[in-house]
Parts: C-alpha cells; sequence; structure tokens
C-alpha cells in the first residue's frame, strides 16, 4: 500500500515542474529566448560532469552533481535573482531561505532535510565539493552569454569587473579554465559587449 | 596553457545547448506547452533521488543520475522520437547510434566513452540502474501527463494497453509506485483520456 510519504514526494515533484518556468537572464547560446531554471539545472550537471578532469583538488563530482539538480528548486518559490542585480540581491537571502523551507519541507522529514543540507551546503560556499560546483554554475551561463553575443550583459550594462569578481571560483577551483574567461572578458570588453 | 582537450569539451556543452529546442510529446504540469529534453533530463534526475526510497533491488543512485544527465543528449542530433509512434521506432535505433557517436565523439576518447558507455547502458536496460532508470523516465512524464489532463494521450490517440506494457519497468522496479500508475491509468479510462 502506498502510504502518505508516496504523496508527499509526488507533491514535491509536480512543485518542482515550476522551475521550468522561471526564467533566468542569460539566453541560450542562440539567443533565441531566455534559459529557465531547470534548463540550468541540467546544463550545470552536465558541466560538472565535463570540466571534472579540471578541478584542482580532489572532489566527489557525484555530490556536486546532485548540488546542481537541486541549487536552483527554490526559485520556485523565490523567484530568480539576476546576479548582477545588486538592489534584489539585498532581500536575495532571506527570501531564499523561506523557500528553501517550503520546498524541501514537502517532502518526508529526512529525505527533506538531505536535500536541504545539499542545497545549503552549495550556498555557504565553504567546501571543495561546494566551491568545484559554483565555479561550474559561473562557467555554464557565462559560456553562453559568450554564444549569444553578449546579449544578457548588454541589456543589463554589465561591467567586466564585476564579472571577473564573479568568476572568481573558477580561478580558485578550475585555475586552467581561468585562462579561457579572463581571455574572453578582455575580448568582450574590447568589443562593448562589457563595460 | 588550455589544450585541445579544453576546446572539445566546450563545444560538447555548446552543443548539448540544443537540448533545450528539442520538444517531447508530453507537456509540462499545468498544460501550458511541450516540454524540452534538457527540463525532461533535469527532472528525471530529480525523480530518481525523490523516489530512490521505493527501488527494490541494490542501486547505485550516483549512476542513475549520471544516467538520466545523459540519456537524451543524442537527440540534439536524432530528434525526440514518440514513445508510441510505432513507425517512428522502427528507424530510431539507427538514428540513435549514427547521434551516438557523434555527440560522444566530440568528447576527448576517454571521456566519451565512458559517457557512452552509460548511455547505451542505459539504452540496453539490463542492468539494475539501467532498469531503475527506465522506471523514472517512464514515472516523470506520466506524472505530467495526469496533471496536465492527458493532453498528450487525447492528442496521439493511445490505449490504455500501451501506456501499460510502457510502465513495466516501474512494475519491476518500484512496485509500491506501481499502484499509483495502474489505478490512475483505469480512472484515466474511464474519463476518455485513454482508449
Amino acid at each position: 500500500m502506498l502510504d502518505n510519504n508516496f504523496y508527499k514526494r509526488l507533491l514535491f515533484l509536480q512543485e518542482t515542474d515550476k522551475a521550468k518556468e522561471v526564467f533566468r537572464q542569460n539566453y541560450l547560446a542562440d539567443g533565441t529566448r531566455r534559459e529557465n531554471d531547470a534548463e540550468h539545472m541540467w546544463h550545470f550537471a552536465l558541466t560538472a560532469m565535463t570540466l571534472y578532469p579540471y578541478a584542482k583538488k580532489k572532489v566527489d563530482l557525484d555530490r556536486v552533481i546532485k548540488m546542481a539538480i537541486l541549487h536552483d528548486i527554490i526559485e520556485v518559490y523565490s523567484g530568480d535573482t539576476y546576479a548582477y542585480d545588486e538592489e534584489a540581491k539585498k532581500s536575495q537571502h532571506a527570501r531564499e531561505m523561506e523557500a528553501c523551507e517550503k520546498i524541501f519541507g514537502l517532502l518526508p522529514g529526512d529525505q527533506g532535510e538531505e536535500m536541504k543540507a545539499l542545497f545549503l551546503e552549495f550556498e555557504a560556499m565553504e567546501t571543495d565539493d561546494a566551491l568545484f560546483a559554483a565555479a561550474c554554475d559561473r562557467f555554464q551561463p557565462f559560456m553562453l552569454n559568450l554564444s549569444s553575443g553578449g546579449k544578457s550583459w548588454l541589456e543589463h550594462e554589465v561591467y567586466a569587473d564585476q564579472i571577473i569578481e564573479r568568476m572568481q571560483p573558477i580561478r580558485t577551483e578550475m585555475p586552467e579554465v581561468f585562462e579561457y574567461i579572463e581571455t574572453n572578458i578582455a575580448e568582450a570588453k574590447a568589443k562593448g559587449l562589457l563595460k
């Protein structure tokens, strides 16, 4: 017999479907439309699998992939906050913690706690796994922003220095890959895609 | 210095972005539009994490999640084949194998081979990990089809017996969950959503 826990899990899966309708600021590679959270979580997980050979520290890839799958789920309740919107970022933490309790609270106790712990570890950016995850989370939209001709950078008048700062986890966790980031930021600035 | 392998990995990540524009037959839970492959791969991975407690056999969840993240990537070249389109399914295997060589062939040798092996294991549906993955891959759109009022079933005039057959991995790998499937298929048939 199916117990109440099954229906809790079902509701969680149904609610998280809404991540497909939370839109981010960055565009798809071809620039046709903005990317949504579900697509980003998948592509971030794939980025982690693909760029894992560049991890400088010993990283548990399986945990990083789970962080990727979970890290933006809270946005079905809190909405997306643009990385370069300093005003919205002030209230971001409080909004996200409330959403975190709400979404993971749909699951049976232990399972909800386990996923929440992984999400909070990712957010805190202190462990090696979370730092590598952060590096992949930043690489993926950077790559798409370049492919789409810096469309979202232009729309939001982003400064090269803001990007450099946001890409720091790539510098520390995948130093080789940071070379690609630095070169392309310099080029994007020269082309006027970044201020 | 970044080597050629980095640029191979970058191209793979750029090409796989196209999975966000390969549309499936099933709709989102709210019925507003069809789901794309990237969204499905993410939601399937999350389904595996969520329904893992119902796995009847000993399953390596980390491998199942990786299968989820990879399993429809080939469709950026082969397109989606509807599970109940018997005509298209005849040429499916050949189209998919060609696409498989092409997409995983973008990666450096070992890494491409490793991902390809995981994809082929999933396709073969023989190991316990692949069977549990298949069960989750079938549960996720079933749930969305129910939420969206059987929209894609109606459009394609699907028979209840076809669904029952397709849901067999759920019967064997998550027997408790199959109860939910059976009950809902019977109800959908009674309501005229299935033939």
